[in-house]
């Protein structure tokens, strides 16, 4: 087989059997399944989460994860934000044709073991290809089924004046990783990713019995993005105490010398979870060894998020309108 | 709001949000849905089944259909090939900076238009966009959940020695619609893409208690692929009679005339099925009103496709090694 991806490995014939017969078959749970564009699934027994995601990242590769964990990672974190369990997931790719097969080898190991460490099987799949020119290397689409596990809707609607709002660790280096990579940026020290399956966390939260009125993972538009979202769906204000937003040592210091904001920056593994003031010591005691903190909380008032200061005074947290960095995820 | 599509859509921001609420609100079943990355569902009654295709088509737009209409039927007609109804689609779009907006109207009212006519709701869903020269247009990547109502399990393994072979409907006009479309041919009669859902007739089959050993959509590669495959993923003969195939003398004067075969043309509305001998005429009761056809038998012999022809002499059906036309669907 020739090095690159061909046309004609799209073409529905031998060449594309090959691929996925070579290349392909390694990703999937139950290989029988090839044999199908449709994968049987046992019926989970609870609620649905379904989810899907394109990624376009760029680079492919970067410090911390790759365009394939990131799929696998961030597809499953979606479904662990509506409190579900990830079980199964498909994935459908469109590569340019001259992509180097070997870095089409690393992408697919990569989602395989994100998928082993997500604890997600690859179901059904899909592969396009289109000419030079036409695409950027690969595209990625997963979409996942879960299997709801919170006792309650989690919900920007079921947010309450008076609940807290923690974050689930340290903020914006899934952001700056991608900004250094794609720039050549020399970071010191080097900044990786934070990609990284949530449902494990919220199983615990869950566990322990705390209860959840919203989860958002921090994705594309970073801490403030999701917080406006959240505030601006529900009508309430949100009071964030910037002194308690946790941000490593290097990445302020990146991001002062770039000249970003951290809570403007992609996490791909970190989420904001809004819950009742009697369950935030049980919440923290999970979250904290593990880097989140208690920013704020939620008062009655306007659909905003006010950010108080160092000084004491306070501002308002706007989302960006447009794009920081574009293709993040 | 500008007339194109800027990389600033893809953001996260708040230019990200009005997209979603100008133009996409309209493609989902319950628009509250939005606000969430995962859509909750009710658990179906019964199997699963789960698929997943990007949709890569050019040109964007051609004679009966275009590549919103082709992705939301096309991934229902991937469970319904499982023997499923489908019930629950994800739509996951890639834009390209510079897309006009006035198409991708047009492009996401067909969407929901089609997603009416095959009795599905979407659900969640997701858009990036790419800059200028990274992408073409626009791609989309729909998932689908269903739930199986076919009391056996509809498979390439389940071909029974015996068995008869049918198709549903006249052969290779989705593929001379494209070929049509992207090269400005100006066929007479014009031929329509035979884009439309399957699971109606499917649903037929089963209420007329036809057991069905398999099903397959006759999309890239055409019936030669698809008949090849099953063959062989099975290890049994199929013997097909050529002057049984319904093509059109539309499209068999135009393959001739471009120097194509019709059995290598793809479909977006037609499938092949497998059945026993003792359920092929209440099949065709049903099929043969629509265009459909006994084509041919399995038999003892190795796993591959005999064609008989005209002349009674016999040759083997080869699936296509690459690309008829690429970017069929």
């Amino acid at each position: 087989m020739n090095a690159c991806i061909q046309l004609a490995h799209g073409g529905g014939g031998t060449l594309m059997q090959q691929l996925i017969d070579q290349e392909l078959r390694c990703l999937y749970n139950d290989p029988e399944q090839v044999l199908h564009d449709a994968a049987r699934l046992e019926r989970p027994p609870g609620l649905l989460a379904f989810s899907t995601d394109s990624y376009v990242v760029q680079p492919l590769e970067f410090c911390g994860g790759d365009i394939g964990s990131l799929a696998i990672t961030g597809t499953a974190n979606d479904l662990a934000m509506a409190g579900a369990r990830p079980l199964h997931l498909s994935v459908a790719l469109i590569l340019e044709e001259g992509l180097p097969l070997e870095l089409l080898r690393r992408l697919v190991a990569s989602m395989a073991a994100s998928a082993r460490s997500c604890g997600v099987a690859i179901r059904t799949g899909d592969t396009k290809v289109v000419e030079r020119g036409k695409g950027d290397g690969i595209f990625i689409t997963t979409s996942g089924i879960g299997v709801v596990e919170a006792p309650n809707a989690i919900d920007p609607l079921a947010i309450q004046a008076g609940d807290q709002i923690l974050v689930s660790g340290d903020l914006g280096r899934h952001g700056l990783a991608i900004m250094a990579a794609r720039h050549g940026l020399d970071l010191q020290p080097p900044v990786a990713s934070d990609c990284a399956p949530l449902w494990p966390l919220v199983e615990q939260l869950l566990a322990a019995q705390v209860q959840l009125h919203c989860l958002r993972d921090l994705t594309r538009g970073g801490l403030a993005s999701a917080l406006q979202e959240l505030a601006q769906a529900r009508g309430l204000e949100f009071k964030i105490e910037n002194k308690q937003l946790p941000v490593l040592e290097a990445v302020a210091r990146s991001c002062e010398l770039l000249g970003f904001d951290p809570l403007h920056l992609a996490n791909e593994g970190r989420f904001v979870a809004v819950l009742p003031p009697q369950h935030l010591e049980r919440a923290l005691a999970l979250l904290a060894p593990l880097g989140g903190r208690h920013i704020g909380e939620v008062r009655e008032g306007p659909g905003r998020v006010l950010l108080r200061t160092e000084f004491g005074t306070e501002r308002l947290l706007l989302p960006l309108s447009g794009e920081l960095l574009p293709r993040i995820c």
